[in-house]
């Protein structure tokens, strides 16, 4: 049997709010951080490695939980790592074309 | 002759940044002026004794500035007041659906 852990807490769905979202993206870190899981791996959680950000671990742990915190990824745990993925559905069912302005960002 | 005042410094719509564009409207004070303008004046500017929101003057002018330098909005002074509007065109040509997620904020 497969199992795929629990996520770490996040706000629901209907919970999202405008503002902590934009806000959580107008640092340019995270904005390359979920543009990146949108354009190449929007299917599958990626660890903080395979960013290959040149900051302090504990600087990108420390985004990673912004991102979360607002509802823009999803946090789960597999043994050591701690791997994010864009909640595409949630986001777009909520904010629609805000994806869309992330994958177009020019850094 | 009618004569319209030249506008406050403003970043070109070229210069317009997804970052800062978010950044300054993660606060709800400021989506709420510019989400009143949106709906209520998306063709006239308005002073900020317009929008009726009980905080100080000088916080206003504080983050009217604040949207004007993030390009959200453009300012002219006329006589005493100060008006802003919000550069509806810019920001649909450069960032398309953005403020239809302004408009369909709940505060």
């Amino acid at each position: 049997m497969t199992s795929v852990p629990t996520p770490f807490p996040e706000p629901a769905r209907a919970e999202l709010r405008l503002e902590e979202v934009l806000g959580v993206l107008s640092d340019p870190l995270r904005l390359g951080i979920v543009r990146k899981l949108l354009l190449e791996s929007p299917d599958t959680d990626r660890s903080c490695g395979w960013f290959e950000i040149d900051r302090p671990k504990s600087t990108l742990t420390h985004h990673f939980k912004a991102l979360r915190e607002a509802g823009v990824t999803r946090q789960r745990q597999y043994g050591l790592e701690r791997r994010s993925m864009v909640r595409i559905d949630d986001l777009d069912a909520r904010f629609p074309g805000l994806l869309d302005l992330v994958r177009d960002w020019k850094p």
